[in-house]
């Protein structure tokens, strides 16, 4: 279908959208994750494909591992779009009200946004899961996903727009923009006339194409450079479990942890036993002079190191010689995205969440925790990593807006 | 000075400014406002150099207004500034708080949001007014003034820069763009490395070039083509009084009203009255076919009428047979301004404010009550008509973002 169509036909429907009551649009997410079930052997089907060009293609092992469906990972996005169904809905909420002297009574009342774009790369799980967030929230959702997972998503779409016409819903309230040419995607970041806002997931590369190139309003998401600061005075066996953990629990994910900073004071007493437990994942370590004076096996980093996501088993470190270097390496290379400071010292830890610009700042704990389900959300859209409209993991009430409803007898202004 | 360098500059201060007390930014408020008032003499000779351009190349006698300075404007300007120091500082607010089973204590503090450029058109008042609102916000900001009020705006500046010196803070918190041509406001646009937030100030041919160009975040503010949607049961005396307040009470504003949508059960009671009201202003109706036959002197509106903001003694009126058809001929041609019915129907008042999709929603009341001032924020930076951050009248909140400040004593994911 053509472009501007598509995008004007999930614009026309976003006033229906919004009037669905929310027993309606939980209705339809349990339907779906029936139907997502129910069609499995078409869904597995229809990955194969994907899967068999992925393998001419010469795709590597770890991606293909990220294309492939499962008859238990298919389980897993219907029980996704159960969870969100048993989530609170935020639409209709009234988040504040305040009566003015003048007798007009005002109500901020939370809405959906209207259409939203995502623009995703491998993994067909997120198709599911994007509309289940959107719909929750009475958003119509167009998806671009990856041309790897094309067969695996229009299935997925298939089955969802399905369910959505069985239960008098206008299916466009889930499209999916098949044509994945470059020009399609450019046309499609142009679109603001009919999107209200774009998410882009995946890769940093894609990201800041989205960033340069639409006219959309943006929400960057997941890119994380993310540091940990061990401070003069710390817990040393909480910094080697913290530091182990944010580097090596998962090493492909946005809130791991990809760069180490030291106070000096702490160097010696540290490295050493970090070094080692690091040794267990062959974690590689590229420091500065003096982390490369304590640890001979590691590599010197470059400038360019500290300002690397890895999403690998490298850790670069740096030694600093007070919190506020620290917290000034920090706010230079780190990305907004999770910070830790490790420290017995409350003052430090007060001055550290202050002091460092990022949407997640930790005391004594792993960044690994940046995420939609450990905050208590429930659900994620992804974590975004800009200051505007929400900062952070995203759940369903961050893909609201508000509206307010005022309430007046007559009034008139002089 | 080249533009990216002063870009640069703003970002670099911009963790200086998050760290300046409340006390502090009160302080120097207080002190510009003093200054605007000690060197009004200064401020009203570089007012005059941009007054005898203006009449050499022929600016209408409107225009001349907004862009002139007197005593008693420059005083508001001080007034202006003296406000925002009254108003709560909202940097380090904890918005919110919640404790995980892990034992993790997350607060949400809301911060300022960084680098905030504004571009705007001539009213040299804008320069303090968002000086004040940036800096009480701790956020840095970049001015691009129009060029019929260079004069003024860099000798407004020079004075709160000069304040700023004096107490010991980076002048570059605030900095205005002297080269105004469309090259280097093109290239302003693109400094999404530096500059947060862009809010664009001005008609709907800066707004749409913003949007259209901007690689930074923007908030777009103030087109307004807002309605008053009288239903069939109404009390026709409030409706005459609100209509004729909406339109006339300043027309050249984005929350004065600019088309009338009648329930044709009341139009012939109402119209002729309305009618003779409005002829009190000279307003010019264009009307459909049933306006122009109660009201002969009328001129037929057409789809371009509609869609249009006039900013003038003009009203575009429409008939519908129902709130569900006033409902969609408003979200088809309304800006997501501020929108008005006027009704004595409880359940069609409710059904407005749901399904009307604007920034704000009036049930028996003005829609000229869209502003900062008279929603009791104190101060206001603009109005946003779009659906990210923040919604209509914008006050120091607005100007604000959060982050995530974590409390933990080790955990780490399993």
């Amino acid at each position: 279908m053509n472009l501007e169509l598509l995008c004007k036909n999930a614009a026309a429907i976003k006033y229906e959208m919004q009037t669905l009551s929310t027993e309606k649009k939980n209705q339809v997410l349990e339907q779906g994750a029936q139907a997502l079930v129910n069609c499995q052997e078409e869904i597995l089907k229809a990955n194969e494909l994907d899967m068999q060009k992925a393998v001419e293609k010469g795709m590597p092992q770890g991606l293909q591992d990220r294309l492939r469906l499962t008859v238990s990972r298919i389980e897993a996005m219907a029980e996704g779009l159960l969870q969100i169904a048993n989530l609170p809905d935020p639409v209709g909420e009234i988040i504040e009200t305040f009566d003015r002297p003048n007798g007009l009574h005002i109500e901020k009342c939370r809405v959906p946004i209207g259409v939203i774009g995502i623009i995703y790369e491998a993994r067909p799980n997120v198709t599911a899961d994007a509309f289940g967030l959107c719909f929750k929230t009475g958003n119509v959702v167009i998806l671009k996903g990856g041309s790897d997972a094309f067969y695996s998503n229009q299935k997925i779409v298939e089955v969802l727009r399905r369910v959505l016409g069985e239960n008098g819903i206008s299916v466009d309230a889930l499209t999916m923009i098949e044509d994945t040419s470059r020009e399609t995607v450019a046309a499609f970041m142009k679109m603001h006339r009919y999107v209200n806002l774009l998410i882009p997931r995946g890769g940093a590369g894609l990201i800041r194409s989205v960033v340069e190139n639409s006219t959309i309003p943006v929400i960057e998401t997941g890119t994380g450079n993310c540091h940990i600061y061990v401070d003069a005075e710390a817990d040393l066996d909480m910094a080697i479990s913290i530091i182990f953990n944010a580097k090596t629990q998962r090493i492909g994910v946005c809130n791991a942890c990809e760069s180490l900073v030291i106070h000096e004071k702490i160097k010696d007493a540290l490295l050493p036993k970090l070094a080692e437990k690091l040794r267990e994942k062959q974690v590689e370590i590229r420091g500065d002079e003096q982390v490369c004076e304590i640890l001979p096996e590691s590599v010197p980093a470059t400038e360019e190191d500290y300002g690397k996501e890895y999403l690998d088993y490298i850790l670069s470190m740096k030694t600093v010689g007070s919190i506020e270097e620290a917290i000034a390496h920090i706010n230079r290379y780190n990305t907004g995205h999770s910070e830790a400071i490790i420290t017995k010292d409350k003052a430090h830890a007060e001055q550290f969440l202050r002091e460092v610009d990022a949407a997640c700042v930790y005391v004594n704990a792993s960044t690994r925790f940046t995420d939609g389900f450990e905050f208590g959300f429930g659900a994620e859209i992804g974590i975004s990593t800009q200051m505007l409209h929400a900062r952070g993991p995203m759940g369903l009430r961050e893909l609201t807006s508000y509206k307010y409803q005022i309430y007046g007898n007559g009034q008139v202004r002089a």
